[in-house]
């Protein structure tokens, strides 16, 4: 009884397949999809963006953190009053705010120069929440450093374009792929999935149909340079005979997954992309450009130059 | 000589097989035995303890630690007698005991303002050994905050009802799933258990019985929407011809796993609950409600509705 | 050409195979052999004591650290002269070394009161590098306490003893496993290798043979309880028809390995224990005892109870 | 349509397969290759150094940065005059940058004794942005010191060369690897690969080829001691009636890989090399020393003589 759903789909499901004419996964990896009712705590939106932000834009809200903090407990130093902290007169700062605020410094941070000093109860018992979310705040910084640093940082880099190019008297679809780390990756595979929207004659509406895609080869063990996955357009390929305008009808999508271990910390690492002709992702004619340099005593291979192609005559009649 | 055990059975033995009507997995995926006779630190509950429970509750328990030892080593301090520290006359504490504690606390925290002094042989002795405890909880709470933070932080949420629902002109046993976190899941499996309580004939008492279920597909590469389990009620089902009152008068339960790879730590996750006829868990005659939003440029799923269901009506004669 | 090693020899190879008549394995599943000439650092025995020692050894060794920086910098301090520090008169530890004992503790400890203060060159000099040290240490401790906390903590228990016990009529070797943790293990695997030395007629002398032997079940994939491994002594088994004498008079030794997975952190663990009849670690005419408390409303199970036997005959001629 | 690469190539890929004749691997299982163009940032080797240099060179970098770090914020201090602080005249380093540095040296490691203390806005300013420098470098220090004493630390030694010796009647190449670290390595798999300049008669230019090489025994489950991993020169060897000669014109490099869990952590861990036989890698007419002491009640192994041989005479005509 049971009809088993068209396989190769990656489990994106009816929904989608039979209606959506959108992207559904954007060049970076991400999905075109959004999740809501999640909940705020839930849904973790603060950790990962803690771990998944630029190092730069970590130190920012970190920094952010810490001056937020110490002048909020400066306000309470302040509002307290002059008497609640003693310092030599003379001293920048006076009495006032500011008083307040290198006095919520020194004791957020732990210095505690002692030059400005809690002489009031209420001074002291906000110098021990304050020092308390002081040594949190230390616990969180580090925490989420070392979180980030210890994630596995592999930068798999795909080429811009997806190429139909010559390939052994025929044509292949090509797309070249480099690891843009100095560390290194092993064990890499690659998945491409084609999907395309078909006119079902029964149902009257496009359904979307998905296809693995045969490729030359789907795992190397070692990957120093760059490799280019190749699917041959034989006539056994979903793909066989489809020109560029089909594949824009079709609102088609090239769905390219691998997956690698990182040798440095040996764990899991995956990357994806995809290409719509209608984003103008796919090259005909071209082949991607050698980018070895072969003239030192070590082979050199450049990343930057990881989509360079040159135009290539493809045979016809294909 | 030797006959296997019903394969199955998912390891919970014959002891809790034969036996047993109560439940064996609460909702939660928690397993609804107890074991006993660990000792304390080989149980490591505090550790389980800490690493497990909420955030609010990790910083409120942090908290009590600190204010504990800063609470004892004052004691400590003011045990010491009035000359043991030296402080301006004047500054709030005076004395006392609260003189001690203030200083108890810049000690612990590593602040150290000095505008309270130790200047017994007593007094630096307790500093050296709460400097150190200090330390040590820092590096403690930071150590725990990272146990925390790193963990794999998958959070599948499974509908609250199993659904007995029509499928491909049939019925299907249902269930849908979604990630609740923003960060992505791959690569997501299930495992379906049967189990139920048949009368064995020969041995005149009830025994438990064991049956994986097949399911529609048992795989999904990508997750980015709800995923919807369903094992067909066909001919060939365990559970074909079954009614409601067969399944609470047999104590049925059906244990669902999901197994999943969170992308943010390459870390494999996992999920179960169990669902029971007895406890209310299972619905006949309804369908999950549609969750997707199609009318913005990006779709959208609402994971809170992921539970809402519209009555369907099953097709008669099974 | 190339005659292959006999299979299942666990990788212990033709050295060990052929000649020893020792102990592979102790209870605790270390091996009984030592590996030299690793040189100091490259061993990284200490980096191995800090993870594996207990926490109260973990916490002394800290100690011993702490009290080793402080006492090692005050003697610099103290070497420097009285005048290289500065206190108020009348304060304990006077200008001797006491006095850079405690200000040793308070720069170590980053806490720096103030009180006792550099005021030499040279006593700057050692703060800055004193300073420097005492936040390693910090990171050190935490670096390691995180390590430890991180650390699978699964503690697979083994029965003291292995049986031979009636099992379906026949006999059955049994070893029962716990897990002695609160945390949960899934897909729980077990291998369990026999070894015996046997008189090579062709040799002249005694060659060690392996065998793997036949689970009555490998794997479990739920393991909230005990579990009793099962190997079937019947016709085709490597220990059929063997005694008590011949294990012994054969050195014999049965390995058993379980894997599984820790569902807190979700990281692979292993266990491992050999039993020897040599040593007293096989008993026949036993089974396990029930550990089972059926009596509340949640199944108990106490693991202390492990390994409580009670006589069982086993059937003849076997 | 599609002739799948020659299998076996490690993926190397036909740019290095057809032309290089240098090595590809280096012996500490580096490639001998260079990728360019990766960006400062993005290539990451800021961290890949930090995590894997010496433990003196970790040391000494963060040294470099915490001194580095004191210096700069001193000459800001310096550079405010020398009304910015306070501390009492006749304190060594006067009001001039020496005092500035014991300043920011005790503000940077969060000591703060005080005596030197901030008393203008400016200085004030700076405290508060070192305080936080400060804390942010504590925090890197000590994630990185847990990044790097978490990673796996398996130290898998090959013998420095690969030997042709007497096996089984005929002849075997052989590696022998130990464990170089104190904690055990478990399910230890060993891949060889062989690859040599072949002189392609329809291309006219030689063509590299690659094969797997058939072992003895590609697995060990227990690794206590060392393995001898073997390939026998057998007839179906690829190496078959080659000679020394042979190896160096063919460039031949002989790539070992293992692959191991780390017990300690449960983590996977590798390691591979490679032999050539131009840079004096290959031994003929040899067969490595024992390098057991069965004197004790403990076997014991010397790693420190793992590449220990002695001649045998290889069996004529093979």
């Amino acid at each position: 009884m049971a009809t088993p759903l068209p396989p190769d789909d990656l489990g994106l499901g009816r929904v989608v397949s039979d209606e959506s004419r959108q992207r559904m996964l954007r060049p970076d990896g991400s999905f075109n999809v959004r999740r809501t009712g999640l909940g705020f705590f839930r849904s973790h939106r603060l950790y990962h963006d803690l771990v998944g932000m630029s190092w730069p834009g970590f130190a920012a809200a970190l920094g952010a953190v810490y001056a937020a903090m110490c002048a909020l407990f400066a306000l309470g130093y302040w509002a307290l009053g002059p008497a609640a902290l003693d310092a030599p007169t003379g001293d920048a700062g006076g009495t006032g705010f500011l008083r307040a605020l290198y006095f919520s410094v020194q004791t957020f941070s732990t210095i505690g120069f002692g030059r400005i000093a809690p002489v009031s109860h209420g001074a002291q018992a906000l110098v021990a929440l304050e020092a308390f979310l002081g040594i949190l705040y230390a616990a969180l910084a580090t925490g989420f450093t070392f979180a980030r640093a210890s994630r596995p940082d592999a930068d798999i880099v795909f080429s811009r374009h997806l190429l139909v190019a010559p390939y052994q008297g025929g044509r292949g679809l090509m797309v070249r792929v480099a690891n843009a780390r100095r560390g290194e990756l092993t064990d890499v595979s690659a998945e491409v999935t084609f999907s395309v929207l078909h006119l079902d004659a029964a149902l009257d509406r496009p359904v979307r149909h998905y296809a693995a895609l045969e490729l030359e080869r789907t795992r190397v063990t070692l990957f120093p340079l760059t490799w280019t996955i190749v699917h041959p357009l034989g006539p056994e390929s979903p793909l066989h005979g489809l020109t560029d305008d089909d594949l824009r009808a079709g609102d088609a999508e090239v769905f390219v997954r691998l997956t690698a271990v990182d040798e440095t910390t040996m764990q899991p690492v995956t990357a994806r992309t995809s290409y719509r002709a209608d984003d103008g992702d796919v090259l005909w004619n071209a082949r991607f450009r050698d980018l070895f340099d072969r003239s030192g005593d070590v082979l050199t291979v450049d990343v930057s130059r990881l989509d360079e192609t040159e135009p290539a005559e493809l045979p016809d009649g294909l």
